[in-house]
């Protein structure tokens, strides 16, 4: 079960389609937890309440639901429309082999985070997210460029207060950047290793060579910097490497990893797909280690725990 | 926990409406299995299905979802709309010191069997039940006589193989019963008390006077009949009879049990006070005999196991 968690438009439903694609549409519940809000938009207008605040979303039936996902349940999850801000009549979701859920909150209560095999955490520079917001607001959401400005500003005192704190519970942190006179199919990617995953040996492969990829360490954590320019050719040879250590699942292979959508345009990123293979490698490993009987302690949540006392 | 469990137009919602008003409706959260339907009216027209089929329902959800309210969790809870026959936004049910499960199939899976502390079956003779569902159906839910009694028709099979079957796993059989002559506000009642659950002592209060109440053993059962035209002073000895071991909840009288709408009329039968009454009792000493670290035990479950082999 993978938890894929960041402010709005911080980049969660591409990352997520992404997966699906790579890990087969057949074997993927995704879940939303956007659709999990209490109020539709009018109310909220009229309430002042942003989506962000929890009291604003059904933390609780969330909470029940990615349980009830995680024991292999099948949920009746209630349907938020963007379109308008209105909720439809709920849909029936399966619990398929492998579970995405990704969210404004998904990270919020212990009970959440404790349903998950891997949680990421998308960072953005701020920046960069109010350009994707207002890009996406105002084409797929029907708002002004001027209503989304003042949205986020509004937004604001809750990103701070609920959705960045979530940030220390991710155990991959990803962060796209974008690089002057660059277009948006080659951001830079920053991606923090945590520990309490085993992650892939990738310092057999990236050790300095002049094509800009990063291994370094920060603290308890590696940190991945991928230049949005790396080619093709040896991103390829990152991602063979990480293969390898998935041999029980070459059938999964499909070389789709990396695309998206710019405008109508489908384009592809090696830093988007070495990302989100490190992603589908932990989806992967957290499988075969359940089914090979493993606990999944997670050590991370103490070392928090610990940590904030 | 109460269930109450009858085929379409039984008189669940008439039993339920009484026992929510005895019980306090802040104290009560009532759920219709109905809204659990898969598919809205036009694609049930089109699959050539039956609300009743278990098939047309999400059983599994129900149970989660009756297995949520029995442990104190809320469930977000599906809406069908009888008006149009289509659903709409799912609605937040908390869980309450009583809750009154009322529906179709509530007794069709074990799992939901054995959320319940008292289990209701209505079991009106058919020819009531569908001159009520023509009354119901043709001036609250907009269809026509003709339709209603081609509906009946085709829900016949279905009737037989899924909602008549639940009656073996009621501690309360309840039946109304048409007297020629006399208007529905006094309908006869014959209530099948089975074992399993310590009805309240009647034996002391009913003993062959002239007034029609009587109380004779059917095998394992008690049954009790309850004359429509029981004048409300005999009626009010039985009730306080059955009050006098409620003495813990004397709080929660109300004296606005047998109540019910006819036409747009409201009325009271004394038969519908105490058939109320006994189920009020057994949710009230449930929730005494939780409360007093009961076990809950359903000796009754078991018998009916042994004799189905």
């Amino acid at each position: 079960m993978i938890g894929i968690v960041g402010d709005s438009a911080a980049g969660k439903t591409t990352i997520t389609r992404g997966l699906v694609r790579a890990l087969g549409e057949d074997n993927v519940a995704a879940v939303c937890t956007d659709d999990y809000h209490k109020y539709d938009r009018n109310q909220r207008a009229e309430m002042k309440i942003t989506p962000l605040h929890p009291d604003c979303n059904y933390v609780d039936i969330m909470g029940q639901h990615l349980q009830d996902l995680r024991a292999n349940r099948a949920i009746l999850k209630p349907v938020y429309q963007h379109s308008d801000g209105t909720f439809g009549p709920p849909v029936y979701v399966e619990p398929r082999r492998f579970t995405i859920i990704e969210g404004l909150l998904a990270f919020h209560t212990q009970e959440m985070r404790d349903t998950f095999d891997i949680r990421i955490y998308l960072a953005p520079p701020e920046e960069l997210r109010r350009k994707w917001k207002v890009s996406r607001d105002t084409t797929k959401r029907g708002y002004t460029t001027d209503k989304v400005l003042a949205e986020l500003d509004r937004r604001e005192h809750d990103s701070a207060a609920f959705i960045r704190p979530q940030k220390q519970y991710a155990d991959l942190v990803i962060a796209f950047q974008p690089v002057e006179g660059r277009d948006q199919s080659q951001l830079d990617a920053l991606i923090t290793l945590h520990p309490g995953l085993a992650h892939p040996n990738l310092a057999e492969v990236i050790n300095g060579d002049s094509d800009g990829l990063e291994l370094r360490r920060d603290g308890e954590c590696d940190v991945l910097f991928v230049p949005g320019e790396l080619d093709r050719e040896r991103g390829e040879e990152i991602e063979e490497h990480i293969w390898k250590s998935l041999h029980f699942a070459q059938h999964l292979r499909s070389g789709r990893l990396g695309e998206f959508t710019l405008g109508t345009e489908l384009r592809r990123s090696e830093a988007l797909a070495l990302t989100q293979l490190l992603i589908f490698y932990h989806a992967l490993t957290a499988r075969a280690s359940v089914a090979l009987g493993g606990s999944g302690t997670r050590e991370q949540d103490k070392i928090i725990a610990e940590s904030n006392g």
